[in-house]
């Protein structure tokens, strides 16, 4: 029997204790033994919840209790998640997380930490909810190089899109739905502006070449600046919007990463994953591409890649399983030479800055039937010639990178 | 470092040779020893190829190799593949093999020797091509309680269903093009006839039960009654019709498994799944819905499943690595309790048979055009229930089973 601790009974902790009590027996069929909810750690007091009995509100019981091998940290935020998951796993105890601004920020630390204890520092649950892309990145793609990562991550903003694309709302209409839903908080800045998704293609990558991946560095654009205009385009064109994340080796020994929304057409794998759902396409040298698709988010999907994290880690007491990243860093590419196709929308007729246009190749325009105004779609350029080009172009309303 | 050997160097097993010496760092990396190619076994010469200097004909060479820790089948069928598979392990080494006929054969056996010499039987490529299922459901979705599979697990019949989808042509056309294309065997019955995917969805559920599921027990109906009229009512509900193999828990201690054609809606997540790719809905308890999409078959997709399974081999050397079933039977419920809605296609006038078509359900009636003849679709009936209702129906054209 292994005993576990849970830091944190928000919606994924309570999640996580909900599934160790219901799956019990398939939980002890797969770890080889019980796995026992010992404590749960949170400041505020739970009168009649199924924990009522396990809550305590001082870390240190966890940290100096030898029988607690496992420990879940389902605090998210940095302060105390960090000092305690620190503590943790310098206590000897593997640790769970779904916490990606913590992965991101201190992944390369505790990961070091882990392997000196030989314990595991897990985080499945912190990109693609109950997608379980972590573990395929280590345990079932080896042997591939990894070429390139693309993935709809975020479920707020991809509920957002779907219903601007579906239903045709505007962008505040949607997102006080998803507020109203509890998809998005009361500040949405986190998803709306891309952050989110930043942090777990940064762990992405970093899972990728195995080196530090400074989020800091990835170029973040969110969904704030599009509209339900855009989206009509987006219809006549056949194509939709996505908030994507992607991560793409390079020959120069840098990696591409970046954050956008990107217009895709309906051919894209990604097309098709909508609302609350996430879509992770991870393209390798031999496999070619391939796509996994799931619950990006809500408590018990995630809750579930946490379960499997703690079966992993008790299946692999005293054992450091190779995971994760150096601190050693990795360099990212400037954005400008990052290579994109773009819709440009704008105001204006489309005979009057023919010339000007042409920088942009020989394109056909798009209409919707709107007065004066128009879009085209460019030739593929990369960012930095592309900015320099539109620099001196008036009546910009829209751009959006595509892939056809 | 660990010394492999390949038996049989057709498609699969050639493309592994590719892949350990493209990918040699890769590997060496993920395994953390190199794996070194020591012997191809083959009853035919390849003078000129990058293994001729490793070619041999005679097994013994390779079981009774010491030094040979992994083997590679890729011969295909039961014989030799069955006692040469057997004799390895029995000799105490891994292996790993692509064959779903081997596995559905023999698997609990040999999974049972493997166990006893603490060696290990690896078969990630035998089902889903370069999709990793095997390892998702053993390593990443441990702790849920798996309810359903179901999944588009024949490449050449999905192309062939995609071209009377997409480019309306016929059945026979269609096979011809795989066949030209080589996705298709000249003798195409066990892709057509759903055998194929009888197999692998056998393993499939076999892994989820833990117990032996006899493939002879799954009704399978394949896809050579499809028309492209079917397609045509297909594209007039907005429907697609797939090959899908499912495996569902029962409460009553069954299983229910089958493979059919189905028709299925466009928000359906195999919608999207077309060409020679293969796409894999799971559903847990906890987790939801979850789909696993890529190349179904093909040398380098399948080969790289293969690669992954050795260097899973080479980490666990001397190590079984908990996976597979008992010998222990399955019972499969009879297909007569499985209930699905219906698509019923006939000849006549639908004001003529309406009464005895109440028995479906108050139905709309959904034409194409063509005279004399039209279709409903079914409220939910068990199959037993339904064979009944037909039985005593005149002029029927075509009976598919339907998903919305």
């Amino acid at each position: 029997m292994k005993n576990a601790a849970i830091m944190g009974y928000g919606t994924i902790g309570s999640g996580v204790a909900e599934i160790l009590e219901e799956n019990k027996d398939a939980i002890a069929r797969a770890a080889g033994e019980e796995i026992r909810l010992k404590y749960v750690l949170d400041l505020r007091e739970f009168p009649g919840s199924p924990v009522e009995d396990k809550l305590i509100h001082d870390f240190k019981v966890i940290e100096q209790d030898r029988d607690v091998e496992l420990v879940v940290e389902t605090m998210g935020g940095l302060n105390p998640a960090y000092p305690f998951v620190k503590a943790c796993l310098l206590a000897g105890k593997h640790v769970v997380t779904s916490n990606k601004a913590l992965v991101a920020a201190h992944g390369s630390e505790l990961l070091a930490i882990a392997k000196e204890k030989q314990v595991n520092f897990f985080f499945e649950a912190s990109v693609g909810g109950g997608i379980p892309i972590i573990r395929t990145l280590y345990e079932c793609l080896m042997g591939e190089e990894i070429q390139e990562i693309t993935g709809i991550l975020n479920g707020t903003t991809n509920f957002i899109l779907t219903k601007m694309d579906k239903e045709a709302w505007a962008f505040d209409k949607a997102l006080k739905e998803a507020q109203r839903l509890g998809y998005a908080e009361r500040n949405p800045e986190a998803d709306v502006e891309g952050h989110d998704t930043c942090r777990k293609i940064a762990i992405l990558t970093s899972m990728t070449v195995g080196k530090e991946v400074n989020y800091e560095e990835i170029y973040t654009e969110g969904i704030t600046r599009i509209t339900d205009t855009d989206f009509q385009y987006a219809e006549k064109l056949g194509m939709s919007i996505k908030l994507t994340g992607t991560s793409r080796i390079r020959t120069d020994g840098m990696v591409s990463a970046y954050v956008l929304p990107l217009m895709i057409s309906r051919d894209h794998p990604l097309y098709s994953v909508n609302d609350v759902f996430n879509g992770i396409l991870v393209k390798g040298n031999m496999l070619g591409t391939s796509m996994y698709y799931g619950s990006g988010a809500g408590k018990l999907p995630t809750a579930s890649a946490v379960v499997a994290d703690m079966i992993h880690g008790a299946k692999n007491a005293g054992r450091n399983v190779k995971l994760g990243w150096s601190a050693e860093k990795q360099a990212v590419a400037p954005m400008g030479v990052n290579a994109f196709r773009y819709f440009i929308r704008m105001a204006g007729q489309p005979e009057e800055c023919l010339a000007k246009l042409m920088v942009f190749g020989p394109r056909e325009v798009v209409s919707i039937g709107k007065l004066n105004e128009f879009a085209i779609i460019s030739k593929e350029m990369p960012e930095a010639d592309f900015k320099e080009a539109v620099s001196g172009l008036e009546g910009i309303r829209s751009v959006i990178r595509v892939e056809l």
